[in-house]
């Protein structure tokens, strides 16, 4: 346990700091890294809580105030996983003081924030990475792994959908996940993810259509200010098309992700819920033999496998962020690391198109959101 | 055998005649009818296969002018299984010897022309019926059964899609499949049948954004003008919010069929893959069993289970001609007979706000395309 | 629908007797036969209900007394369709009248009567055939026709379960069912269809070892004298080893019937309520896509797939029917049918060996069942 | 990280000694633990590849011996992750020493051999555990809740299967997994989890009948000692029947298996390869809603859950180490440990009296197995 370390501070100790705990905690079994990862600090405003956090993970020190873990020496990076409204504030602070950010997904709450982070991160050059854990899924590494092989053809149409039922109970609470300046949207909770996955399989998006609604419009006698429900028509660069839709009014969907790309030559889908499998069919296939293969994606051939378990054995949610954060813990301290705030700032231009495509009814070009934000940039 | 007999003129040999063919002998099996049907005639321009079409389904005599067997006196039910262009004249001709009308979807290939066809058989006061069989298959009419009784409370979302490869292949020659005036669209030939669906499960549709593409612009050195694949955004009249994708450039998928509704209360999801299924989620279910129903739609206290085999066995395509034709059949000659034309000529109004939208790039309410077409009818 | 045709009696107005007539209407429709079937007369004890069957299966005449039917002179095939324990007798007067023979199966219940049938049969030189139809499903049919091009290699483990819930009510009156003299057994009645399929797959059996139990062994103060559950460990001629369990007691199993064949090349499975799908694992695919296909058996390359509906629309329980009878039809009247009485006796002494072996609590070789019953044939 | 801690040798730096060394690290991470455990030294014989694992799994220090880390200390728990056959010489040497035993399954090659260490662990009065994991999937856990429960009432029959293609491949070298005396047997390697649940949730088995074979004979020119596959016939003592099977030879089944408990209220059917899953049929539920749930087996009320991720997202196979270990650490050091080498012993008897039943081709009562056994016994 020797060797060279890294030090880690992770800001906010809700499920998202657990799950960077464990990842954290678990990269180095999985993988040979170069530099051992050691969460020395986690902040959070309640001290009480943060403290029983700290315990629970393992981590050393705890601090109420998140500037406090932004300034320490030993933190070389800081991990964001509180709520979207405030990862901008603090990943330029964390920037300013030259350590590198990971930051949760989505980057901010508007695409002008994002850019703007995009920027402070770049202008201070240093390593950035936002937390698109999902790509680090086996099987999702693996279907774009054999999409740029191939596998797929030029790619014509994808369609994703994220369906959840956290917001189906009209008697919760309000709280911020229901205020759109602090928790974003539904687009951006969900849809990021989409269409980060999508983008990164398919390319760059250029225009979308878009729908919102909110069936339950008060809760606690305040105004639900997000989308419960989106769907969007997209247009890529490429020519494909696409369809998206991320609820959180379905009911007895927990977390429903599907992801289907269909080229010229094949099909490739992806099923949360069978999140160790990937289906292909592929044109080229024997015509006797039509159908889909059920690619059980642990091979030792495939992308992670060889870190985890046997095939067969299957892994879980916990494994996309031992994956990812083993990705950018082994690029220490050249980097690069992937997917960066620029990707994040882009994926926040998409959702942005869709929130503004539902509010004026038209399609909306991605370049109108980006465009519009561009003069903050310096 | 003997009893009242009801005589049935079938126009077009092909695959839709075959399975209309088997409809009617095989309802007399299954049900109780006050009126045998007995296919007197069968129709079809090329006279070799139509007779070899007559003798394979054993049908008493052919013709190869439908206009002659429209007019013959044995023939109480014109039932039209030819291309989508066709459909317009025969129904009005039908309609005008004083037939009852059976016609395959999508009615026509405008809604004008739909619009003209519902208006020439109401004026005539002949029975009418388009087929919409996908209703009849049990666990579709389950579906719309619970959706009735409460099951999935109000109804919010709806999604669906049908995804074929019917036209990946860019060798297969020109068609018409391929023509626009002849063989409708992708959105009415594949869209019609989710239309339907989603329409008498959630109410009307108001507006429409949709997009379409074809990817294999030309076949036989002819200009392919049918959309390959197209998408819509669609809002209810009921305030519902729906998705919607026909394509049939989808490698592997030769006919997948989705439909799911997820209301205040609950979730219902039918894919056609496994059509004696429907899965259920409950929000009123106990948690401790947290999680969706798969139902056998095949129990005895299921639509149309008792008429066909004990459960467990499960039913195919067929079914749903030998459900629908056989509802028709039962109400015979007085009617009501459901779905209509109205209901044709409803759902090519939403297929042609779609159409629209896509080629406007902007929400099309349907109301637009009604409203355009009504100084048609008398 | 002027033409040779041949003259079919059905004894037994039951599920099985509609399964048949369906069979008979269908066959035509769906495939090219030198002789139209033609359902001349059925039969049954119940003179009321019978008529009604008549009426409903468009029947031209019934009679009470099945021995009427066997002698009438337009009666070319006796189609037997009444309880295991009437077989026997029916079959045999039929043979003895010149008549072929389509029995339900089991074919008797026990393997002395079954042989003694079968000896009848082939003493008369009748055309006879066993109501083996899942063979006919298309995806079982392609099971086997891939075992024999060698896409499993050599098989060596073969695994069959049938699990229903017909039995599972202890308040189910006594019926034919639960008499072991009539009904025969589970074994029989669920594990004929399994023990066929293996045999005709991997070969026949050469050893068993088996257990029943009985849960509820009185109904309506009778003693129940069948098994409800039974399994076996069977090990082919061949050296393959297999599985087989058979139980009508399994609450919420409608009807579910698997099959799956290891060999050391490859991997097959059929599971009854996907029966348009066939699993394949193939050892020697590219290890990178390491998993099974799911076949849609509906290619038009597959056995009876370009009689039925294009690919992906599905064929369901009455397709067994129609494609065996179309097999027996396309073969009159010079034959060979296949299966026969040969195999329907074959497959009783397997069911005996396990019954005997349940009994006697010992492995039992089939040949001492076929033994001990052949001074039986003349 | 302060606070008591508990000093933890694991013996074995294979796959085994890695899910441990995961167990260990994430168990604090998921539950409150009164002792923090801390992993002190892991030993092998190989010294690079020990000590190369020793710094991947964080673990402090490692021996080459493993009777050093047994004598050591600071170690409180000796773990053992070896052969099978090596189970039995360090468990008593460890509980000689006081030590607390946690020992990888099966808990030795022979019944006589698991009795004897099982002897050892209750004379020298150290808690002791053996690693039957399995049971800690959360669906696993929850199966047996409900069963306890009542939700399948009586139990009537239970069907397990274990299907791998480990051994597939004929040109795999000889290694002691094809050696009886080191590896142990098919039966017990993956049937020991089988029995282990199965008796844990329909309690004792009373009797066998087993077959077994090998069709790789020979391997590197040595003879194969094990058999490839092993299937069984099971009477519980409560008079339930059962079906094992389990084998090595089935080609792209990586790690398939399926357990499924029949009672005369309903069915519970739980598939690996959907770990996060459990289906289940209630005899009284809703008649219209025929058919089973498919639990989410995640929900908050469920074993487990809420150690983990919220609701859909899933756990994989190192979650039922991190619950084991879980489990054995909160109730340290008083006890008691469940399941212990008791269980252990009763499951090597279940496994031993199948390979008896099939050398011998008779039944084989599991007190036959005990009372040979027991003479051994001090």
């Amino acid at each position: 346990m020797s060797g060279p370390q890294i030090g880690i501070g992770i800001v906010g100790y809700g499920m998202m700091g657990k799950a960077h705990a464990y990842g954290y905690a678990v990269a180095p079994l999985m993988r040979k890294l170069p530099y051992r990862p050691q969460v020395r600090v986690i902040s959070g405003r309640d001290a009480t809580r943060v403290a029983a956090a700290a315990a629970a993970y393992g981590i050393q020190s705890w601090v109420a105030d998140w500037g406090e873990l932004v300034r320490r020496p030993d933190v070389d990076v800081v991990d964001i996983c509180t709520p979207p409204g405030t990862h901008a504030e603090i990943a330029t602070a964390a920037a300013a003081a030259g350590k590198a950010v990971i930051c949760e997904k989505p980057l901010a709450v508007s695409y002008a924030q994002a850019a703007s982070v995009r920027d402070a991160v770049e202008r201070a050059h240093v390593l950035n990475a936002v937390g698109f854990n999902y790509r680090r899924l086996p099987a999702v590494s693996l279907m774009k792994r054999m999409i740029d092989e191939g596998a797929v053809g030029k790619v014509r149409l994808v369609r994703g959908s994220w369906l959840s039922d956290e917001f189906v109970d009209p008697t919760i609470p309000f709280d911020w996940r229901f205020d759109r300046s602090m928790g974003g949207s539904t687009i951006a909770d969900l849809g990021s993810h989409l269409i980060d996955m999508a983008t990164w399989m398919a390319g760059p998006v250029d225009e979308v259509s878009g729908q919102s609604e909110t069936f339950v419009r008060e809760r606690s006698r305040r105004e639900v200010t997000v989308d419960e429900a989106s769907s969007a028509l997209v247009r890529f660069a490429s020519g494909a098309r696409g369809v998206f839709e991320m609820a959180r009014t379905a009911v007895r969907r927990p977390c429903d992700l599907t992801l289907e790309v269909n080229g010229d030559r094949g099909t490739l889908v992806f099923e949360y819920a069978r999140l160790n499998e990937l289906l292909y069919g592929d044109g080229q296939d024997r015509a006797d033999l039509y159908g889909m293969r059920r690619i059980r994606a642990e091979h030792s051939s495939h992308p992670y496998a060889k870190d985890w378990w046997p095939i067969g054995q299957g892994v879980g949610y916990g494994s996309s962020f031992v994956n990812h954060l083993g990705d950018l813990l082994e690029r220490w301290p050249e980097g690069p690391w992937d997917p960066g705030f620029a990707q994040g700032a882009a994926v926040q231009a998409v959702c942005e198109a869709i929130e503004r495509s539902a509010a004026e009814r038209r399609w909306v070009q991605v370049a109108e959101v980006t465009a519009a934000a561009s003069p903050v940039r310096p």
